[in-house]
Order: structure tokens, then sequence, then C-alpha cells
């Protein structure tokens, strides 16, 4: 029997229960939990903002673990078998279908009417299929790499989902040599948003955001400056962007906050015929107000929304983790590490920002 | 001596002067107008709506005439000598300046702060720097092109400056082929889109806007759809274009109507992963609500101002209009043809939507 | 029984066989063929040029017919019911498996080592797969697409597998507003490619090739110049496209020859800084000598090699075919039509170019 | 009076002149030379491979000096004034005219044929127009931009010309996340292009050249891998990328080696679908043979001809070089510093591949 963290219904604590060992289809993979994390979406799990989500749920889409079972040859997408004893993580979303039109015509797979995503959009009834528990059931097919070597299981976690959303965020930023990027928001997206920009030839790295130990964090991991968002009103931001910017704003804005106010203020914060990459508005939170001649048309603003992500933005984030990830104190987002009891707590936490990243050590 | 229409100050009345022949620079052009036209530009700078005009002026940015004096050798950037009695336009944005941080850091010419307009950010105490005008002083250094056989200046005139304007919008556009395009607005930047849609590749081109005039000439230009806005309102018009979409959304829109509530709108036709060019707001008409969660962020949307043009798109433009005018009524644009002693009266029938195409023959 | 003409083996008479009706896998379509093609690459597999061809083959790639049966509910990509009457098409490329580093990671599908053609790669005891045959079995998850309105199976075949490739080619080319463009060939691809730019906003097409009568289909569908190379050598034919593109070359160059030799002439033929699009060298036919500092260095040169086509090409294409069909004479490219008794006449006829397009009616 | 090294004539011996101050035209600038450098080019230039070379010319395109005399007000692009006493650069190609096709329509603008190039396309008798010289004279226009803070002159020329042509390079390698990278050659270009391809998110460098003092600097700024061309042939040497890069070739190749028969092993060294940036071709040094079937075609490869750099790839280059340049030796690069009569032996040493970096004291 493994025990799991179950959000058993929107509003009601998180309980625990236990599950049978899963019976193994051929091709599966059994994965003896290392690290969950819980991260903002989670909370909006717990509070019911996204549609369809079939309660009772086992939370916990990014997770790294040590594999006890594989049936059947089971290879990477490089080819390399993957074995018993192997530490690996997987691709929460799984069967994007191939088949459909946003696959084969728009080639826009995170649109993919046919995703479903562990931790989020599978009945804690189907099985072991989120993080928040002692042993993840990989379905056959689910996407899996093994850790490169150099990458811990800590360090993986810490980057946690944030790298291959900010992978997929920088991806379309097309960040060029010698540019200034606004980072809005310090939560695990924009941190990580924060390194990968450095990683993609931008020289001026600034991050908009609260609260101050997120910010030192953000100084941490190489932000050139930073601007307190508890400490300055919108106007004073703007015009803080625009001084450090030579007047112009930056070449390229970030949005990974989540509050819609930050879509005007991030417009306002890119340069003429700037780059403006819209991640973090992963639920409605609500309407806004903007000015379509100021903020678009006269300022030639290319405005890119980033949904998901793909397996490419996974496979390449893992990369550029065992290459550059000993330059970046990845560890230390990570303020807690909660037990399978304790993610009531783990969700308040991460709610009140009270950290960067909660890990949770089933 | 040479008579031109003068818009005094916002508000008050055009009246005629009249004006000594120019003293020519080397390298200079006069030009005896043909056509000029009145476009929606004209009317917002009626209305004092554009920022920083140094009125009085002499209205008319894109004017087509026969070429009367020339000083030394001037050549158009193919080599070509211009010569006396060649009928020839010019482009009205000039003294980019090539030096600039945005003209070569950033390579958005449109955005040099050195830009100068004919018809917009001259005097009229600086000469007939305006195409409402029986002559028309072209500076040294401004491009001008003759116009290529089979073009004549009443089908030059009738696309207009919208020709230009429309080029960049559907580079920045990129359709593909076999897309389908929502054109939001009936005007000329509208009109011109339309054909230029069908040029790009485009096989569905729905066009949304009003009075039924417009909309009948977006037929006859090959629209295949049109949807009139005086007749269905915003969710039924969505609904439409969703409809003849196969529930999916344009892959591409264009938004060319100057009107601030078109934007959400305009997100919402357009399919996950679509672009959504906003070329209409070219002056400041008010804020707007959008939601970022649904219309930016889960669409997966890239949304692309895109403001002015520069000499490419005005060359292209041409080029397009001497291979392809003949397959498309441009010729119908043209409503009427008013005197220098209109300009009242064509500015209104502009502003009322009236016409389609207002032309100038001075 | 049905009727197939079989390729037994490279340089052997192809032969006709007959074969049992096919057991229906479910969503298993049966087509009754109603034109298959006959294209270079069908001489290439008499030659035996292609590598792991499982002979004896029953060639034809691209082909139209009736469906006679369906097993199951079986839609297209558009969510339409494929129902028994239906004329249609399908993608001879499948297999495409959606899940392999070519797939994920660099999203170069084209190059997915689990594809498999249809009258290519799988050998006639394999079952119906090819178009040389009074029948044709398509597995499940082959991609159907039913002809549009307007589309008769002449037309399409007459586009024949020359359309997706072409597609994908001016894809490939980013023909800009205005542009001059060469294509290298005038057989099915360069015809095709001819047709596709000009509905890709060039504005000039000069077709390299030979003989006569194709060079005059070229101009038939829209090609502005013809240099035929039986009369020019290539010095002549290079000097004579830069005095038709005012000294510079072309701005975008398509090869569609299949020749290496054409390789140096097209780098020579497109401007500096113009994209040259190399799709025709679809077997080794050689080595060629270039210059790399002139041809590719000095001359900024892009050269874009195109492989084989996707669903994206194939359904796209179609589109472009049922919107801009009845502007370009398609029907005149097939010169004649074989039964299927007469395919060694009608490889010897593509062989010596005698025809535009050979087509069989089984 | 300043001395300069003077080329006479290709094949003559360097020697020095002494040249009047210059007198200074309204914006132009004055520059006490700090150093120099000494490229493949200038060995080039001393063969006489470069055609239209105005001998006698003074050498060195890329310097570096302090400001001593400048006349009027003149501002850098981000409106910094220049003043006596700032260390500065400038871009050797300037020039470029803003007004032809190639800079209005092609936006090409390193095929501008107005530029020309200090220490290359000026005469010697036209004043101090190249940095082998104790002075060098700014002609109004130039572009200089003052060194950054924590950019001293010697990790500046360390960097020297490679900079602006390696960041063009990477430019038009859009390396992705992940990536591995193969550069071809380890003279400066190739050394800097191994740094920037870091900076842009690639995962493994592998740098292929000689001697084994330059790889050895390769390895120093981070390349992963180095294979020596003095031990390995050809197909050892496309093998061994094949073996680091999973069997399939890099992701992207960078040919900066000035030798014809790199092309058709970069071409190899490729992946499917991979990219391939030629710029090492400066001069005509032969042609070679490829096969467009398979290295071109099929592989569906993309080649990108790359042709000096714009005042963005300096601006940026530099850019770069302040954020980043602690991080690598970058001032290894210089193996030996010359005096002014000692141009000859720098030539020299330059050619045996004696030395990775020369730079000239005058």
């Amino acid at each position: 029997m493994y025990r799991a963290a179950v959000m058993v219904a929107p509003g009601r604590p998180v309980e625990i229960r236990e599950y049978a060992e899963p019976e193994m289809e051929p091709g599966a993979i059994l994965l003896r939990t290392i690290y969950g994390e819980v991260c903002g979406t989670d909370v909006h799990l717990y509070h019911g903002r996204l549609a369809g989500v079939p309660y009772p749920i086992i939370p916990g889409h990014v997770s790294v673990g040590r594999i006890v079972k594989v049936t059947g040859d089971v290879t990477d997408v490089d080819g390399n078998v993957l074995r018993e004893g192997d530490v690996a993580t997987f691709l929460d979303v799984h069967e994007t279908c191939g088949q459909c039109w946003f696959c084969l015509v728009a080639k826009a797979t995170t649109r993919c009417p046919s995703r479903r995503v562990y931790g989020i959009t599978y009945s804690a009834e189907e099985g072991l299929l989120g993080g928040w528990s002692e042993a993840i059931y990989l379905k056959p097919g689910v996407k899996v790499i093994k850790l490169p070597q150099g990458v811990t299981p800590e360090r993986y976690i810490a980057a946690g989902c944030g790298l291959p959303t900010a992978t997929h965020a920088l991806e379309r930023a097309e960040v060029q040599f010698g540019d200034s990027v606004v980072i809005q928001g310090c939560g695990p997206v924009g941190l990580n948003a924060a390194i990968l920009a450095q990683l993609s030839g931008a020289t001026q790295i600034i991050v908009v955001g609260a609260p101050q130990a997120r910010l030192d964090m953000a100084r941490a991991i190489g932000a050139d400056q930073t601007i307190d968002i508890e400490r300055y009103g919108a106007e004073e931001r703007i015009a803080r962007v625009q001084e450090l910017t030579g007047g112009r704003g930056a070449d390229v804005s970030i949005e990974a906050t989540g509050n819609p106010i930050a879509i005007p203020e991030g417009m306002r914060m890119t340069r003429d015929n700037g780059r403006y990459v819209v991640v973090g508005q992963y639920t409605d939170a609500g309407s806004v107000e903007i000015n379509p001649h100021w903020d678009i048309n006269r300022k030639h603003l290319e405005i890119r929304g980033c949904w998901g992500s793909d397996f490419s933005h996974f496979y390449r984030g893992i990369k550029v983790l065992a290459k550059h990830g000993e330059k970046f104190p990845y560890e230390g987002f990570i303020t807690r590490i909660y037990r399978l009891e304790e993610m009531n707590e783990a969700l308040a936490d991460v709610e009140r920002l009270q950290v960067v990243k909660a890990v949770v050590q089933p």
C-alpha cells in the first residue's frame, strides 16, 4: 500500500489516503517518489479555480523518483533503456495525440484537446497519478527522462515545474545578445526565467516583485536590479524601468505573476517594438484595462501568450540544468520540505508567499 | 503661385491659401499633383487628436503627381533616373535617420524619432509639403517611385495610404497557405488587407464591419463572408466567426477599425495559437477591458502591434499593385473626387463613413 | 479480386497482378481508385535508385478514389465523418510516430524514422498499398481528406504529389510581397511552385527549364518569363536572370530539377541575402562543385533543403486548390491518361519528359 | 606627426611611415591608439587576395584608443557625449548608406554597396584610417562606443574583430536551449563563437581545429570537446561528432575556418533539419564538392551564409563582453603584443597559426 495526500474537493482539507500497488500495464513504470512539489497551481486547485478537475485528486504535477518497476523494454527519447534504480522524472502533460488539427496543422501541441496532466486532470480513483504520493504510476507512453549526471533530485525539484514553463517562455521571448529583460514576478517561474534569460544572451535582468526574500533570491541568481512592488507604485515601477534602460524600456518583458494588473504595467515597461511574453495568467483572475493605441499599436509591441509546455521544453530545460545548474543556487529556492501530513500547511505557505518553493517528500 | 487647402487649426474650417513656387534645393523634385487623398488620419488631424502637429498644415500624406521640375540627377532606389513628365509618388514618411538606436540596433525604423511625415508633421509655413495642394515639393532624399506601367493614377490613389499600411500589417500577419483571416474594419486599410491576405495564400477572408456599401465592396474584392456590425452584436459576431471556421476561430485576425472595443472581440475571433495584428489604433480612442487569461495566455495568442510603414512596404505594395491590380476593382474604392474648395465636405463624408475613399483632385 | 500494376524488381517490366479484397481492420477504409499518378520518383523506383525499397511494390503514392468501405467511425482532422461514396484522397506518408526525438524535440516530422510511404516503402505482399491498383487499402490512422467542393478528381490528380511538395517548399521560401522568384525545373513540382509563388505575393516568376511544352505550360499558369535550358548555357541563363531582376538576381530561388548541376547555378541566380530552397534533389545523382566564398558567404545566402512533406502541407495545399484552383489550368498538366496495362509506357514517357504529368486510371 | 605601419603593396614588406596630424572636420574624433589587431584578413590583404584594395593602406580594422580630440558635440547611439580622455572603439565598417535597395528593401545592410572599411578599403593617402598607427582619425558619422566599465582595452582587443563577427554568426545560428553546437575552426572567430554559443543556451560545444594550443584555449573558454584535425581525418572527425551527439550530428554547426573543404564536412557533422552557418569563407579559396541530395535535401538542412557585421552586432557584442567577460579568459587569446616595427613578423606568425591573437601596440 502507498500513502498519498488527496485533495478531496475544493476548499476541503487535504487528507491522507492509502492505495494498493497498481497493476502494471506493458510499458508502464512505477516510481518511488523522492520529491514532489507544491506550486501555485495547487493553490488554484485547492480553491477550485480550474474547470473540469475530477476531485478527489492526488496533486503534484512535477516530481522526481526512483524507478522500482518497469514492465517490458522502455526507453527514453534518446534511446536509453530505463532500468530499476534509475532516478527519473517525467513530463506531467501527456496523451498529446499527434493526430488532431492542433497537433498536425497548427503544430500547437499545447492546445491539443487530448492532453491529460498528472496531478491535475486525473482522479485519484484512476490511480497513483500525482506526485503527492509515495509512488507514482507512469502509464505506458508517459515521457520519462533519467536525471543526467550532476543533477541531484534536490536541484531538479528546486527548479521544478517552473523550469519547462520558463524554457517555453524564453523560447517565445527570442532574447537577443545584449537585451535588457524585465521579469514581472519572482515566484518559481519568474526565477527560472531570470536564470534562462541570462543563458539567452541578455545582459540586464530586472526583476519586479515581492516579498523581499524572493527578491533577494532573484539577486542571488543574477538579477541586476530588483523593484519591490510593496514599496513602489505602478507609475514609479514603470519610471524605474525606463530609467534603468536608458529611457526606452526593456527589450523583452516576461509576465509571471498571475495578476491581471501586471499586464498594462508590463506593456509600459517594454520598449517600442519590444516583445512581451505573458506566461503567468494561468487562471482567470479577472479583466484589466489596456490602451490599445499607446500600449500595442503605437508601441509596435509584440505580445505572446505562452500556455503550458511540451516535451521539447521539458527535455531542453533538463539539458540546461545539467550544463549550467552549478552556476545558480537553485537549491536555495526550496524554503521548506513538507511531509505528506503537512500539505495543508504547505498550501497555506505557498498562498501567503511565505516560501519560494514548497517541496513534498512523501 | 499654387493653391492649397490648409487646415489652419483643429476644428477650424479648411481654407484655400496660395503659395509661391518653391526654391528648388539640389536633389529636390516638384510634383504637379494629380490626386491626393483624404483618409481617417485627416479627420483625426481636423479634430486635433494627434499630438505635436504644427498647424497650419497642408494635409494629404499619400499623393500622385507629374514631375514638373527636378534639380540635378535624381534616381529611384532601383537606379532609374527620374525625369520631368514622369508620373510618380513618394513615401510620405521620411528623414528616417539611419543613425539612431531604433534604426541601427532595434532595426525598427518606424519608431525612429527623426521621422517627419508629409501632410502631418510639416507646417504649411515650411512649404508645399502635403497633398491637398496643386503642387508638392519633394525635398532632397524623399523616396520617389515612378508609377509602373499599368498602374494608373486612379488605381494608385484608390489603393492609397491603405496599401503600404496593409502591406506592413500582412507582413506581420505571416499568413500561411490555407489560413482563414478575419479582417475587422472595411475602410481603406481593411479592404487593402482583404486583398493582400488573398495574395498571401489565405483561403478564407471574413470581413467584419459596416456600412453595407463598404461590405459590398469587401465582397467585390474577394471576401468570402462579411459580418455587418450594424446588424449583429459582439457575441453574435464572435459566434459567427467560430461557425465559419469550424469552431476554432480564424488563424489570423487583423484589426483595422480604430475602435478599442474591437480588440477583445478580435482576440476572441482568433483561434488558439493564432496571430492578431493590431494596425487600426492610430489615435488614442480610450481604453478597453481584456481578460489576459482567456484572451492571451490560455489562447497562446500572438498579438502584434503594427505602426506605420517603411520604404519596403511602400515599394513592395506598388509592385503588388502592378502585378495583381487588374484582378481587383480598386477604382471602386473611390466614392467621390473632391476639388480643393470641397475639403470640408470631404472630411465630413469620411467621418460619417459615407465614402470608402475620398480623393482630392487639386 | 483487384488488379494492380506491380514493379517486381528494379529494371524489370511492370506487370499486372491480382489481389484479393483486403480484410478490413477497425478504422480502415477501402478506396476504389479513380486516378493514380506516375511521377519522377516512380522512374527512380524503376531504376532502383532508392534504398530499402521492398520489391515487389505497387507504386503510386498520391491518388484519389471513392470510398467503398469504412470500418467503424472514421473522421478527418476537421471532424467530418468519412462515408461510403465520398471522393477522397490521403497522405501517402504516414506512421509518423509523434514519440521520437525528431517528432518531439526537433519538431522535424519529415525526418521521423518510423515513416512509411504508400507506393514506395510497402511491399505488394503487404497489401493494396499503392495507387497503381484498382483499390487502395487505407490502414487505420492514414490521414484522409474528402475532396472539397469544386475540386474534381482530375484537377486534384493534375496537381498531384507536386502540390504538397511545393507547398512545403514555398513555406520554407518565405516569399515576401513584391519578390522575384526563380524556379529551376518545370516538372510537376516546379509548376506547382510557380503557382504557389504567385499566391505568396511574388510579382515576378521566372521558370528555367525544358522542353518547350513544359515552358509553355509554365507561361499558361502565370510565369512572367521562361528560360529554355536547351537553348541557353548556364552562364547565359544566369546573365538572363540578372538582367530580368535589375542586376541583383532573384529574391528567392527554388530548385526543382533533381540535377546537381542546378545547385551552383541556382545560387548564382539568387541575389545577395536571398533564399534558395532545394527541393528537387530527391535521389543521389552525384556531387557538384560550389564556391563557398562567392556562392554562400559573401552572398550572405540562405539555403534551405526541403525534404518531403507533412500533413499540414497536404491539408493546406488542398485548401489552396479549392480556393484558387479555377484560376490556373491545372488540368492541362495531364498530358495522357494510362491504363494499368500501359505503365511501362508511362514510365518511359515520364523519363523522356514527354509528358508533364502522367496519370493512371486503373 | 604620427607613425603608422603601412602595407605598400601585396607581397611587399610592411614599412613605417609618418603622417601629419589630420585636420579635424566637424563631428570628427582623433583616437590615440592603445591597441590594434592583426587578423586573418590582414594576411589576406598582405597576399593581395581581396579585390579593390587601394594600396598603400594602413591595416587594422578593429582597434581601441583614447580620445584626444573631438570637434563639436559627438554622442554615441545611446546619447552619451564622447569626451577627450574616454577610452573608445568604433565600428570599422561605415558609410552604410541607409538609402539603397539593400539598406531599405532587403534590409541587408552588410551588402550595401556604399560601405567602406577602416584598415581595408581606405588608402593611406586618405589619412589615418587604420589601426596599425599611433592615431586613428574617426570621420564624422563613424559609430563610436565608449568601453563600458569593466571592459579593459586588453580584454576588448583580445575579443577583437571576432566578437562582432561571431555575434552575427550566432544571431543567424538561432541556437535553442539544450542544443549541441559544432564549431569548425579555433581562431578568433571560432573561439568567440564558442563563448557566444554557451551564452545562447547551447549545452554542448564541440570545437574542431588545430593546433593544440588553440584547442587548449577552446577548452579553457568552455568547449566540452575538441577534435584535432591534425590527428584525425575528415571521416573520423564526422564519426566523432556523430558519436558525441547521440548519432544524430550537431543541432547547429558554425564554419569559421576559411577552408572550402570544411563545408561538406560541416554539412555532414550537422543533424537532419539542423542549421549550418558559414562565416569563415571570407576570401575565395577555391571550390569544393558537395552532394546536394545527402547534404542538403534529404538532410533538410538550413545553410546560412554570414557576411560581415553591422552596428547591432558590434553594439550587442560589447554589451555581452561587459556582462559576461569576466567568466571567460579572453586575455589568454593574446599570444603576443607587437610593436609597429614588428608587423611583418606579426603577419608571419598569424599566417603560421603560431598565435591565437596578434595585437599591435603602436
